[in-house]
């Protein structure tokens, strides 16, 4: 989990995603289905199996949600029936996003209608699933498509099939920009003191901090916190004064240096990093980048950036990385560019290895609908920040506030020398180029 | 002086404005004249009388500057006076502003055709000065200003007359935007600690810095100081760490909670004093303020804003000020408001003062030519941050990094009681309304 205060976050703040369809078309099923891939339940809420049922989860990789389970709306029982149905379009007004479920044994019909109709009236953003899919042929499908009033996920609880592309569309379906609450803020405790650690060239802006050192500032500063910012130059001043940080938040760029002067004991990161789990899923990048000393001759690589014009630090950094796999791979690795919003460029799952720009462009919903793409295709994915601390040898450290995450690079060859000689590089492993 | 890095300035920074003019148009004169009125001489540079001469001098209240006189360039002595000719023309390419002097007696020829040939093939900035103008009628003088180029300045340097108008000519022509090398770095030392208190509320922009705490902050990292950044809420934490900062700068909202908290030796401004003293003249506006309390009855007080749409700030401060001003005078005071760029609105003469907004839409050089302005027409001019800080009774403490300053307000009413009780307020001055 790499978002600590996940347990935390107030159920009000969370996203809710609310299951709605006929009796036994295998709602629960499928909410069971994607718990028991993508969710750890943390506070389920007892209820009768008529009443709703909420369960406040994490849902990886897009954090704190509360998943709603409803009665079938369909339900005839007369007046106690009636009641259920009216409870379970009671939650219609806590609801942020409408899965709804069509049983592909019973199709499309009145009750999905009157659903549909009130989810438009409403202005619900919703999501149509066809359940049971595997009951039917390519060409049921087809017909059933053509009479549902958007092209559905089919999926099949009971399988486990489609619930990766659900969860896909659940993450560009549901409204906002998924923004988590802080950046920095659930690193420390109200006064305790943070270093930022800033580095400005002769080239750099005048008179300005960039936008990431500003929000980084802020949130400090919003969450009780003493930000003291420093020039790499100056900072063995902060210790010469005695100051013990609780954090110290360098720029990417003198990292090496940075982690020289910081004693080992207190915790050192970097902007990169802390926007790397504030606009992504920070695990799944340090997964993704367990792949790239793995990566071998005849290997394709797709590096993507979500801007037509990147930025000089896009620039750099794609000089940097490209550099560094040529090396490694003796010039035999295909590295494929792409450049663009919207969704990474299909087929992917001919990719070793997706290495992906800061994101600065996108918020954290589009990102995350990247990430979910490339698991989907079952393709690894890291972005410039993570990969480039690997480089450098400095990624272990910049993990230092996140242990569990330190703990995934234990299996990894030793990223310092790995940059530094790349005559030291292990056999890659088994898999094959594409 | 308010700008106590001045002798340090080192020559090269410093604007060079050079007088060319034939033999007796009265350049040395006029250079003193300017001295005398406006200069404090750091560094005379010897030299002979018919070499040029550098003068490195305080023009109040542009700064630091070189004051450069020449030789007469119509030097007729034969193989020594073309040699004269040579070097004082050589000081063009040292040249950011130069003044033609002409000779009233002997009016525009050809010399002077020759230097304005000069500036205009070179691209050098100028300004026509007439001198000795005291001896011509006001019909001589139109006649003279027909034949020449553009309008020029009317002088005597002999009676001290016109010098002031010349020094605004001067600034409004001097290229650059006459930005201070510093916002706050001539206060401290490499390697000190300073603190800056932010004050944000639910109705501040959400992770961002505004541009004066972001320019502020550069300033001090750059010039090798830690900035430690803190809310003031949390601002006792850092005194209670033991922290002592050489300084201390506030967001002006919150002055007085803050005076509060930090110990009375610790020196403590005001980002608006910062900025008043950046964009402008701080020691002008301390003079101003101190007219603040004797503005009476049947007095003109002239608020004047930079731009058409001014900021929420101005508009909370123009409310603030005019109210304050309305309570003091029984409501008998008369307030003109002007909006917009370029000079003050004429005649200003009629004013008891000038109250003027932060200028954060004008460069050091525009407010310095309304300075200027104003004490051409011998109207004291204050700024809504200094107006503000006494009002709120902590302007003496805010000038604490600026003790010659604090001294100018020995004579004036306590602040902190005038802003509470307005019926305590003295008499106001002889001075009646216009």
């Amino acid at each position: 989990m790499t978002w600590s205060s996940t347990s935390a976050a107030p159920r009000g703040e969370r996203p809710h995603i609310t299951l709605f369809g006929r009796r036994n078309a295998g709602k629960s099923q499928l909410l069971n289905a994607i718990t028991g891939q993508n969710l750890a339940i943390v506070s389920p809420v007892a209820g009768t199996t008529t009443d709703p049922v909420l369960k406040a989860m994490e849902l990886h990789p897009l954090g704190p949600v509360v998943l709603i389970d409803t009665a079938g709306i369909d339900d005839d029982g007369g007046e106690l029936g009636a009641l259920r149905v009216r409870k379970s379009l009671d939650m219609l007004a806590r609801t942020d996003l409408a899965l709804l479920v069509v049983d592909a044994a019973q199709g499309w019909g009145e009750p999905e209608e009157r659903l549909l109709d009130l989810f438009r009236r409403r202005g619900t953003a919703y999501v149509l699933v066809v359940n049971k899919a595997d009951i039917l042929t390519p060409a049921e499908r087809e017909e059933l498509a053509r009479r549902l009033p958007s092209a559905p996920t089919f999926v099949s609880a009971e399988r486990g099939e489609g619930v990766n592309e659900l969860l896909r569309q659940i993450v560009d379906t549901l409204p906002g920009d998924w923004a988590l609450p802080t950046i920095v803020g659930d690193l420390f405790d109200p006064g305790d003191l943070l270093v930022m650690v800033t580095h400005h060239d002769a080239g750099a802006p005048k008179a300005r901090l960039i936008l990431p050192e500003q929000e980084v500032l802020r949130d400090i500063i919003d969450h009780g916190g003493l930000a003291l910012v420093v020039e790499d130059r100056d900072l063995p001043l902060v210790f010469a004064r005695g100051i013990r940080p609780r954090l110290v938040i360098t720029d990417s760029s003198v990292f090496g240096p940075v982690a020289q002067i910081v004693p080992e004991e207190i915790p050192l990161t970097s902007f990169s990093v802390l926007f790397a789990r504030y606009k992504g899923d920070l695990e799944t990048l340090v997964r993704g980048v367990r792949e790239l000393p793995r990566v071998a001759p005849g290997d394709r690589v797709l590096i993507a950036e979500a801007c037509t014009h990147p930025t000089t630090e896009d620039d750099i950094a794609r000089v940097k990385i490209g550099g560094w796999l040529r090396r490694r791979t003796g010039d035999q690795v295909h590295i494929d560019y792409h450049q663009g919003a919207g969704p990474l460029p299909e087929p992917l799952a001919g990719y070793r290895l997706i290495i992906h720009c800061g994101a600065c462009m996108l918020n954290r919903r589009e990102m995350l609908s990247r990430i979910v793409q490339a698991r989907e295709a079952g393709v690894p994915l890291v972005n410039y920040g993570v990969a480039l601390a690997y480089m450098q040898g400095v990624l272990r450290r910049g993990l230092s506030p996140f242990s569990e995450l330190q703990a995934l690079l234990d299996e990894v060859p030793s990223e310092g020398e790995e940059a530094k000689d790349p005559r030291s590089a292990k056999p890659a492993s088994g898999r094959g180029s594409p």
